[in-house]
């Protein structure tokens, strides 16, 4: 059996942006699967009376400087968004659909970096034709699996499913059923994989 | 000019405590000095709308495996505390008046290991009566200077300056002007001290 890291995340999440960079090389160091897991973060937020860290303005401020002192170390392109927080709805549906396909990690790398390499507004349907055409993709077929009920069922179960299983915020990664929390617990996710 | 790392804490942060156990080594391997400054958490985070991250059920379940990981790592003992949160205002009040004794660092260790290390209610007269006596204090001069307005002044004055400053939990750092916050940013604190 090989061993795996679930990866919940969703795209509106600067920390979920930075541990997305670094996970494959954390997956080829130990030998692991990513197992992408497209959650919808405001549900979770909803679900479990969890409140963005922004919400209290002097963790906000602090935050920021973190987010650019963790990009800086492991040299990751990062700039703060000014559309954040964005409604990931659209984006995280057709990640139900195109998390099969094998052009998902494309996918995952076109909407991560249009929201926080190039602070583009990811809820905006003229911004993500744009995104999505730059990077190959079929702007009719995202908007249709945006639509789709299949997808949006979907993303209500693995939201719920994250719940389920204690998640409150992103990234959230289990590893044979230990949960860790954050970007900033990475290294804590490759000895849990190295011990897998 | 000698490089200081300033160390807002609160005995009642289990975080704090692991802070404690770290900091000396990171001061003696980048030659800093640690400046202490006692504060009154319920303060701060009544002043800055903060919440215990144990609030929420899902955070505090993941917090408890996640403290006794880094508790691990460093090798430090440590319990979780039946009696959290602990009310702190007389063992920080005491705090104000023995930081310029030379014995202030066994005074810190007396608290800091009583609360997280052996799982007493440090806020109990009748148990710190017990762990001042043993660590070779006096239980009278403690509980006169927690009643000395003086040291109820400075308690105030150290936490309203330490959310004028942007604080808003424990433990949280600064060098020179840099501020870092949480046991798990240590390494950020000991980078900025080895550049300071």
């Amino acid at each position: 059996m090989s061993k795996t890291v679930e990866f919940f995340y969703d795209f509106t999440s600067p920390t979920a942006y930075l541990a997305w960079a670094r996970l494959p090389a954390i997956a080829q160091r130990t030998g692991a699967t990513i197992r992408y897991r497209p959650m919808f973060l405001g549900g979770v937020m909803q679900a479990t009376g969890n409140r963005p860290p922004g919400t209290l303005p002097q963790k906000g401020a602090w935050m920021a400087a973190d987010l650019a002192r963790w990009a800086k170390r492991f040299n990751t392109p990062y700039k703060p968004n000014p559309h954040f927080p964005m409604m990931t709805l659209m984006v995280q549906r057709a990640a139900q659909e195109w998390i099969d396909r094998p052009d998902f990690d494309s996918y995952l790398a076109a909407i991560f970096n249009a929201a926080w390499r190039d602070q583009k507004n990811i809820a905006d349907k003229a911004v993500l034709t744009e995104v999505l055409t730059t990077a190959g993709f079929s702007p009719e077929a995202f908007f249709a699996a945006t639509e789709n009920p299949a997808n949006k069922e979907k993303l209500k179960a693995t939201t719920d499913e994250a719940v389920a299983r204690g998640v409150f915020g992103a990234p959230t990664f289990f590893v044979d059923g230990e949960m860790h929390f954050g970007q900033d617990r990475l290294d804590f996710v490759e000895e849990a994989l190295m011990r897998a």
